[in-house]
This record gives structure tokens, sequence and C-alpha cells, in this order.
């Protein structure tokens, strides 16, 4: 049984809980609040230098870090990672567009609207971060008109790439009802049988979305 | 034969060039140039709704986007792409953090220095670029120390994606020589088979990064 470190309210971390969910596979979550320093201590730097989440260990100890390439180990030979050489490369196109274009945007707006203090100066950030992540979101609306799904052949490990942190735009200042398509693929998605939600956040990173919406 | 659009500066396309190279495959080069607004035309963006280069175009028309992914098409079922699932997405790991936490950081501050004029107010940003891009090159180091390549079993494709950017980081104010074991594996990578060097940059990339270390 592998063994998840992962921050529940990060949307990196919880695309293994979803794909874990589809697969019917057993693991054991170990939460990891990234935002509060856990992937700043030795013991975790140790064994991802790197300091993010997620990160998996198998029983016998050996580490993978890097939620999309999880992704693509865990779904290897399912049909959520399915097709041809051409067909996983679209799928991993995605998975790269979703690391370099969409999530430093959509997730970060999010992160600074739920977990930075109304004065934080990151906060000038949002605009920037709002243009560049509506940008993203366009790209996707454009794909979604003509297909039903970002990996191939269907459902699989790009659409929860992309779902991860798409489906709460919202919490980071971004209004999805501008995308139709998107918010019609949203609603495929947690269709999919054994999809998960995302766990509800803390009291403290609720409270501060709501008042972002009026700064 | 495919089409590779890409611009030659762009250590994203250079990975393209290098694999080719390997591979000893012919192809057609079309030079796309990103600084000056060739992804931005109505006919690009056509092709590659996100307009980035490089892209590249098969005989029979079909597109795929996203440097990393390219690679990984293109050098499936070769030695630069080896190993069983597990190997191959560690490589992937690597190309994923390449595009998260190194590009964006080491590649930017390049581009800040020699592609923006002296006085452009992104210059602000670059100490803070730097900072994130060591964090970066210290990951690499650490890795390095234990290892002779990033990709599984051998020099491969995640070497490739993480040269493209690493071998010209002094350009963007980067000292490459506190990361003695990246320098010896540079080195390395210079030595394989096939390897081809990017070409010489223009004449006003040059001069702003020379003039850039004086400021």
């Amino acid at each position: 049984m592998i063994t998840v470190y992962g921050y529940s309210p990060s949307g990196n971390c919880h695309k293994l809980r979803m794909l874990l969910s589809h697969l019917g596979r057993e693991y054991h979550w170990v939460e990891t609040d990234s935002a509060h320093g856990a992937t700043r201590k030795p013991e975790y730097l140790a064994k991802n230098p790197n300091g993010k989440v997620p990160m998996i260990e198998t029983d016998d100890g050996r580490i993978m870090t890097e939620s999309n390439a999880i992704l693509c180990w865990l779904a290897d030979g399912t049909r959520y990672f399915a097709g041809d050489a051409w067909q996983r490369a679209q799928t991993l196109a995605w998975m790269f567009f979703e690391q370099y274009s969409h999530e430093p945007y959509v997730a970060v707006a999010r992160f600074i609207c739920g977990w930075t203090p109304l004065d934080s100066p990151r906060r000038a950030d949002l605009p920037k971060l709002r243009e560049r992540g509506d940008a993203a979101l366009a790209v996707m609306e454009k794909h979604l008109g003509a297909n039903a799904w970002f990996s191939s052949l269907g459902y699989g490990i790009a659409d929860i790439a992309l779902f991860a942190y798409t489906h709460c735009a919202a919490d980071g200042g971004f209004e999805l009802a501008k995308y139709p398509h998107v918010v019609a693929w949203l609603d495929r998605v947690r269709a999919q049988p054994g999809f998960v939600a995302m766990p509800p956040y803390a009291a403290e990173n609720t409270t501060l979305i709501a008042q972002s919406r009026h700064v």
C-alpha cells in the first residue's frame, strides 16, 4: 500500500485522492500542512529536497514527487492513461499546460485569497494572476467546445490534473460562468464513477476567501 | 518529416533540436520569433491557442505542443525514454520539476536580462527569480551528487529538458560555479553523441546580457 503525503486543500494533492478513488486502490494519507511549514522540516526535505506536496512512498521506501508524474505511474496500463504514444503524449501536453500555464495563476490566486492575510503585499499580484489564469481558462474553453475530455480516448489523468484547481477557481476570484464548456466539463468529471470531492477547507481559509470577495 | 515551429534562442525549442539530432531524424525548422509576436498571429493561434513555441506539425497536419510532451513522443521506444512505468514516471517527475520549479525562474531571469530593455520594470523581479532559480539549481546539485543523470537508466529526455535552460543560466545572472556537480553534468551532456549546441543569439540580445552584468 502506498503512503501519500498531502495537504487536503491542495489541488495538486487532491489529484492523487481522485485517481486512487477511481482505481479503488487503498492508500495511507499523511496530512502534511505545506501552508504551515510541514514540507520544510529536515525529515521531509530528506525525502523530497524540493520541499513540496504531494509525495508518495512505497512499502519498500521508494519516493516519487510531482503530482502529474505520480498520476502517470498510478494510471499506467489503465483506461485513465490510454492510447498509443501520440495519444499519451497529447495527454501529457495538457498536464504540462496545467503545471506551466494554469496552476501558477489559477491556483496561486486562490492561495493568496484564502491562505494569506488580507493585508498581504502578495494581493497586489491578483490582477495579473487573474489575467493569465483567464487566458488558461479560455484555452480550456476552446478545447472543450470541440472535445468532451482532455485525456485522449476519454476521461483520464489530464482531466483529473485540470479539474484539481479549475473546480475551485472561484475561490481565487475567477468567474467560471464565463466558460460554459468548462462548467459542463466540471459536471461531467463529478459524474465519473468513484469521483471524490475535495474535503472542506479550514474555517480560517473559508473566511479569508469570503472576505477577499470584497477587497 | 515533422515540422518544428521554434525560436532558436528558446531553451524549450532547443530541447527538440537536441533530441532530433541525437535520434538522427530529419526535420523542417520554421523559425518563429515568439519574442516579436510570431506566436500571437491568428494563423499560429489557430494551430496553438496557447500561443507558445515550440509546436510540431506532422505531414498529415496533426499538431502537438508543450516541449516536454513532444520529447516524450519523439523518444518513445528509444533509449532516451527508457525503463519500466516507475522509471519513466521518475523521468517525467524531473520534467515537471523543470517546467514548474526551474524554467519559470532560471529561464525568465535570462529572458529579462537579454530580451527586455535595460529600464524594463520587469528587472525588479530579478532578485526573487534568482533566489528561486538558485533553489532549483540546488535541488539538481543534490541529485547529481549521487546520480550521473536525471533520466532513469542513463542520459535521456529529462537531461535534455533540464540542460536547455541550465546551460545558459549565467545569461540570467546565475553563478553556475556554485554547483560543481551541475557543471560536470553539463559537460557530460555536451559529450553525448549527436549533441548540438544552441545557435548564437542575435547581437541585440548578447549586448543586453553583457550590459545586465553591470546593473
